[in-house]
């Protein structure tokens, strides 16, 4: 295929895959796509690891990385996790009567309660790395490799960031929800925006790529645009270049690939699911986030629930939580299978077979191919 | 443009235009698309009035009607409204309590309130016309015309309805929000279906139509699907047509058209709302349904409200309050313009310029081609 963002990253497909399985991340960029490794629920050290693996077994084809800055976070908790205190002061902020509704649902489904000082200092490394400090030397880790894109995943990415990309000379691209943010990201000096339809897996917005796309592509151009959301087949990514995208980044989809790390009653759940079973829920990070409809939702957002708490303290409890509930699952517990769940987008009743992530992309292009056949067949 | 509706239909795009306005259904048939009139808004003799008018003004160019029948409603309402009472007794099926609400929104917004039992009689209209019988007086009405498309638009169409206009040789279709609600649809004999994602104007699911569409065509096949939801443009056709749609349902797109009957200060709105200026609200008509975001949905979802009620009873309330709230915004009322608002889907946001439907016609074939041509370029 021949687009704009091909030409600028050196590759064959415009099919951005965001994943954190670098064994994804590899198999999408030896295809010829682009892998691109989200790193937010890694430590610089364990990132270290997962890039030099990446550059082992890609042979120097492109990839990238995300990492996830957010805009607003959570500030008093932010600055607890700065402090000397670290982790624990971070922790000692989660309000008790949240612990108290996380133990009481663990009782409520059958699970039995993981030792939680243990759990809650593994479980607080996913909310340390949204603060500024943490995404920042995951940066610094990231832009020691050769990778070829860095993109932000929450917001406008920090001056800092874009300074030390460009300095590197690495592309930087953002995902937006609306035009008006896509504004705000070519004034920050990103390089490729990524616009994320309300269907998308994760942290989105409300406007729905068929949406979105357009009007993103008309705010920022020449600037290319990749459309996310909603996109796991050939038919969905032409659709999304016949709306202007230059090329698009999915990331559901990986998830129920062979390479895929997904705990495996997740990846049950989500071969069985239907595009109806998503839900957008502050549940899991404090945010909006899309993601599987399950008992963990619901009793989030239910009448006995105390609320999801903001960006990091919720990803804070909601990772170490998810962490046994995963492991207690796979033991067949019906309680912490009922509990389950990940993010996913609205395509996930469209991910019904396991494959290879190559083969994901082999196939979304033959049905690029094809459904841009059936569109000249009527236009004559 | 050559697609199976295109020959179903003798038309010359697969463009179906939705619309409650007569003016609109005759400029998008004339222009080589399909009107289809928007019925339930009319008495029997009102519709009789309307079709004849597009008779008159279409030269035997094909045509469709579009009734709400919906599958579910509120029961006790329904039976009121058969009842001997008829209106009366409808109305007084609706709580004193909402209709105090109402008035103190009037009070709080600077709103003179309309003359109410006139107003409830007036405003009653739209109420019945969503039983069972109402709906298939407007069916018969509508099939003593030549019209060339029939549709349901909430819910399976009654064996009643299906039976008639199969009797009429008029093909039936119905619009769906899921795959499931789709294959329930050609259980009970439509001939064509519509997929209407979550993005959409007036009653709708939460599916995207990036999402919906191809699921429905592969559930549906052979049978042709239209895709309607965020498609307002020709890049938006391309795209819905790429995802295997043998066409478009458009509706939000023709408010802001020149031949709109859309009041005034909605239609400023319309022009002047960005994609995020809408919200799925229960307010207007008891069920889900996309509109303009205004202080009327905000109070209605707000805590001080006693909540909307179900259909038919809310859209009584409802379209008495919007037809006096627009009279009233129409003379420069400030709250009243707070207040007023409409059905319409996130691609209200590409609507900022008054033109006439059959420019839209022309303008999104213009520019369907174009994003073809574009993808041909992608592919070499």
């Amino acid at each position: 295929m021949r687009t704009e963002v091909c030409e600028m990253f050196g590759i064959e497909f415009p099919l951005f895959a965001f994943s954190h399985c670098r064994d994804v991340v590899a198999a999408v960029t030896n295809a010829g796509g682009l892998g691109v490794l989200g790193a937010v629920a890694y430590t610089p050290e364990r990132l270290e690891e997962e890039l030099r693996w990446i550059d082992d077994h890609v042979g120097g084809r492109p990839y990238g990385v995300d990492v996830l800055v957010p805009a607003k976070i959570d500030e008093s908790a932010a600055r607890a996790g700065r402090g000397e205190g670290g982790l624990d002061t971070m922790l000692a902020a989660v309000p008790q009567e949240h612990w108290a509704f996380l133990f009481a649902l663990f009782e409520k489904y059958g699970v039995p309660l993981p030792d939680f000082e243990k759990a809650k200092k593994a479980n607080s490394k996913g909310g340390t790395q949204v603060t500024t400090e943490g995404a920042s030397a995951l940066i610094d880790v990231s832009l020691a490799h050769p990778i070829r894109l860095i993109a932000s995943a929450l917001g406008t990415p920090p001056p800092l960031m874009v300074d030390k990309a460009k300095a590197a000379g690495v592309p930087v691209a953002a995902l937006v929800g609306t035009a008006e943010h896509a504004r705000r990201q070519v004034a920050a000096g990103v390089d490729l925006i990524v616009a994320q339809g309300g269907e998308a897996g994760g942290h989105t917005g409300e406007i729905s790529t068929m949406v979105l796309v357009p009007e993103v592509v008309d705010e920022v151009a020449p600037l290319p645009v990749l459309a996310a959301g909603g996109i796991a087949t050939g038919r969905q990514m032409a659709a999304a270049m016949a709306l202007g995208a230059a090329g698009v980044w999915c990331g559901s989809v990986w998830l129920t690939t062979e390479e895929a790390e997904t705990p495996p009653p997740v990846k049950e759940k989500m071969l069985a699911a239907t595009s109806r079973d998503t839900v957008r829920s502050r549940s899991r990070t404090g945010k909006p986030a899309r993601q599987l409809e399950s008992a963990w939702t619901r009793e989030w957002e239910g009448p006995a629930s105390p609320g999801p708490l903001g960006m990091p303290l919720q990803m804070i409890i909601a990772e170490g939580a998810m962490r046994q509930i995963n492991k207690v699952a796979e033991t067949g517990n019906p309680g912490a299978r009922e509990l389950a769940n990940y993010f996913v987008g609205q395509c996930v009743g469209q991910m019904n077979a396991v494959k290879p992530a190559r083969q994901v992309v082999y196939d979304m292009v033959q049905e690029f191919a094809d459904a841009v056949d059936r569109l000249n067949t009527i236009t004559g």
